[in-house]
């Protein structure tokens, strides 16, 4: 095991790329765009171009009829309407587990009896550091009418989740927390 | 049939947005970003800050022993090394299959006899472009040993397919697109 670990250090030892210098190139309403100067273990020296993001948390919330609670709403970068699970940016200092609940009220107007944390994952960590936590929500009940946020231009829908694997397949379902999560389930549930 | 879709175009008229006008914030070697002023159906105006992303192609290789072909690398905007499937950007105008095959290459030095694409995703629709288009590349060999990019400093490791559920659940796997591409091949493989 020692000898294993020592050769595990040492693979990453050869990977690791160090920070040299740092300089803000765009500073914006939801990322920032950065430029890391770095060095690698062989001494090469390169630039990095990094989008910070302030990370985000995405709700697979499960109610008792085993359908998912999803959102469709406009996606500008996207160009067009996608259906994807509930999700949100974390607010300064915010815990991620309070985002979560705050997220699914504001978006659903659905409270949640019963949270784990299933996993976190990088949306794209060659270019942006947005790390997303994945919660599943259960015993889902509606929460007081007026928590739910009156400029969030979305509609709820709930989703068999012995539909979710065709609507990936055809491309219904095309955004990645989205797929990760419901993948998740069907893991769980057929397996 | 003819009235359920009319509902789906009434649905989607009232959550679609248009962009009134465009102005960029930030060109960079990766990634820019723009400003969108759009109206919602409801005709109130909002600003978008958009991330515009060239494209990406993932690749979920997998070899006669059932075990998926995963690079690690550094990753700065992670702070740190990463374990991920072969992926890397679209080129100006490249179709996504050869992209595909280029970087399968370059990242590991394999070749691959069977290639299929599974599906497409929006790493992070709501502030980035990208699109990821994933493939499963099968019947794997060799290719000639020249085709192995020197300037990429990473680590080509063979992780058996059955490990990969605890992976992704203890954080060995952190990687959304490998994430996405494991749980298909799980739920291909067992479902």
């Amino acid at each position: 095991m020692v000898r294993k670990n020592k050769g595990v250090l040492k693979i990453y030892e050869s990977l690791q790329e160090k920070t040299i210098s740092t300089s803000y190139l765009y500073r914006g309403k939801i990322i920032n765009v950065r430029q890391d100067r770095i060095k690698d273990a062989r001494g090469k020296t390169a630039f990095r171009e990094v989008v910070e993001h302030p990370g985000a948390v995405a709700i697979l919330a499960v109610n008792e009829n085993n359908e998912a609670i999803l959102v469709r709403q406009h996606r500008q970068p996207a160009g067009g309407v996608l259906l994807e699970i509930p999700a949100g940016k974390l607010e300064p200092n915010e815990d991620p587990l309070e985002c979560a609940r705050r997220e699914l009220v504001e978006e659903t107007g659905l409270q949640a009896g019963k949270w784990r944390e299933l996993t976190y994952f990088y949306t794209s960590p060659g270019f942006c550091d947005e790390k997303v936590y994945l919660y599943l929500a259960e015993d889902l009940k509606k929460g007081s009418s007026k928590t739910s946020d009156p400029d969030e231009n979305i509609r709820v829908e709930a989703i068999p989740l012995s539909q979710a694997r065709d609507m990936i397949a055809d491309g219904r379902l095309d955004d990645g927390k989205t797929i990760i999560a419901l993948q998740y389930a069907l893991l769980q549930e057929t397996c």
